[in-house]
């Protein structure tokens, strides 16, 4: 362990609430905490290239198991350099396990202990994925954090269901510790069990005790309120060791984020911003900006003053005018400016834990968003 | 015409066949010749931001008024600050006058000696376009160049109507010249007379006669065979005073460029970089390259080694992988190639004829690429 190129520090806690400010080293460098990993399912984040990426401040990626394994190969990402190489991103990546894309996306899905068989969603082919094979795939496209194979069960549903995968959950997770073998990639377990407290409790604790070296919070950010995930996040963050990174995943709106941050989460992910983005939604400071609206087409504004991203070099009359021409640059481009945003808020949001005011800082953004603040 | 903004300089004239390296001043800036601009028909380079197509090395760029005036409409790009500014170019612009696009898009076409009526592509508006009109709506974009009002026809076609539509089009250029009121943009007369060597002439002598400060040769690459293209630049070319620019529109192929340099062609445009970049094929020295072929699976070669683009910073085997999963990227990225081969090409093009090499250079090239020298 000592050796390892892993490393988690613990700057600072925020006075007010329960935000924390971190720092994580890994293998392809530091990534400040709080942070939000914008997401390549494919080796690609949807319409930006690598260096733009960079410039939004982006400081680690996510790539999606499931999806690379599926197209083009595990093996063929290997061949060509691995996951680093073949996308081009020289920074930390972090890749999923596959069990939340086999769950919603595969078909003919059938869940045994050993682990999952399904078909593919694009070819109908069989395929399965037990814990070591996730964890071999994540080998071969050699990201910096891995993480364990789960069975992940939509919400709501019966309690036996969901007591039954959390802990077959937590056996798979074992299995993947167990499998692992790159001292260059580190494993994080994932806690499930719905929006049970005491479930969320048990399956942290059972995780803690396998000593994971980071904890991601999964299940969460599926239909259920947003109260609710804040709930769930509140019962289930105090079971975690605070000297390890806690991850969030795939959350969400920026007031999930800032709930979250206040909550002691440490990472993010999220298709928002992309997925928004090419559907011309923009985000701003002052709450969410629908590109297509007839009321932007003579605004020579841009999204915002004092955004350095390249769709900010244009008005909105400019960007209304790419969607409604079905022009590539338009969700090219606010796709970036939405990923910039997120990046300047986790910034902000960084520097106001520094500054013990992140209570103040959640407030001012729930209000300048129009969003209810949640406490 | 003194303190005109527009200067064109002959620089030189290759001593081997009839290329020029000229210079063309312009209130946006320097354009060196040749030249090749890529096409924004919307006010965007299709996939392309406005920094990275300035790293492509293009010095001007094209806009098409025909669709610009349907969506979103001259007056809401001369609103959002003239099609420079609407599209964040900082340099020349060329506008074409639409003739071309209304003859072959537009529906229910009926011309007339003033002009010419039809039904919107996109929304079966009744519009029209005059010469006059052409030229209202040109001055409204703000571009540098302006194109004269002309009458295409497709070839192959009757004499009789070929005739006819040349010399209407010689009027209406007569008519463009007297609308024509912006000091700071240039109009350019356009040759027609289909594949006919004795009518072309006459339309360039009718031309020259009004004095255009430059000529463009239309109506080409419209699927004849190249050689005849270039048999029709053979004879027209030279009809053309030598003091001012020529432009070829819509034309083409790499060795088509490389051919009508020869022959004393300084200005370009054509779809054709982006259009195959979109659809998977790559210019590069050794000929095309089609992405989605199955052999580039497992290539970590870049297109090509010496290229700067950000494509070029990625496998094969990556932009493979792109084109299979259909992500925007793909696109993207090789329309960035494209365009950059263009440049680059162009700009050996330029050095080529400055050292007085340039029949060398279009033989090495024409070898390298597979094609067939027409002499
Ligand atoms: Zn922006
Ligand atoms: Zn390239």
């Amino acid at each position: 362990m000592a050796s390892s190129p892993f490393r988690f520090e613990l700057l600072h806690s925020d006075t007010g609430c329960d935000a924390r400010r971190g720092r994580l080293h890994t293998p392809h460098g530091t990534v400040e905490l709080p942070t939000f990993m914008p997401v390549g399912t494919l080796g690609t984040v949807k319409g930006v290239d690598i260096a733009r990426l960079r410039e939004t401040g982006a400081q680690i990626v996510l790539g999606n198991t499931y999806h690379l394994a599926l197209r083009p190969g595990a093996n063929v990402v290997a061949e060509l350099g691995g996951l680093h190489v073949f996308m081009g991103w020289q920074g930390p990546i972090l890749t999923d396990s596959g069990g939340f894309q086999v769950f919603s996306l595969a078909e003919r899905v059938k869940v045994t202990e050993k682990g999952v068989s399904f078909r593919s969603h694009i070819d109908g082919s069989a395929l399965e994925i037990t814990p070591e094979r996730s964890i071999a795939i994540q080998e071969e496209l050699g990201s910096d954090f891995a993480m364990a194979f789960d069975h992940v069960v939509a919400l709501p549903n019966k309690r036996e269901v969901i007591e039954d995968a959390t802990w077959r959950s937590v056996r798979w997770a074992e299995r993947c510790l167990e499998a692992a073998q790159r001292e260059d990639q580190m494993l994080l377990g994932i806690v499930q069990g719905g929006l049970d407290p005491e479930l969320r409790q048990s399956c942290a604790k059972a995780l803690v005790s396998l000593d994971f070296r980071g904890y991601a919070i999964g299940g969460l950010s599926v239909g259920e309120p947003p109260e609710e995930m804040y709930s769930t996040l509140e019962a289930t963050v105090p079971a975690l060791p605070t000297e390890r990174p806690r991850y969030l995943m795939g959350v969400g709106r920026p007031e999930d984020l800032v709930e979250s941050m206040a909550r002691g989460v440490d990472m993010f992910d999220c298709v928002m911003p992309t997925r928004n983005g090419r559907n011309a939604l923009a985000f701003t400071d002052q709450g969410t900006v629908r590109l297509r609206n007839s009321q932007h087409e003579r605004n020579r504004d841009p999204l915002e003053a004092n955004c350095p991203c390249p769709a900010c070099q244009h008005s909105r009359g400019y960007l209304r005018h790419l969607f409604q021409a079905k022009e590539m640059l338009g969700p090219i481009l606010t796709s970036i400016h939405n990923i910039t945003y997120y990046q300047r808020l986790m910034a902000e949001a960084r520097q106001a834990i520094e500054a013990d005011s992140f209570s103040e800082f959640r407030r001012a953004k729930l209000a300048a968003w129009g969003a209810k603040d949640s406490k």
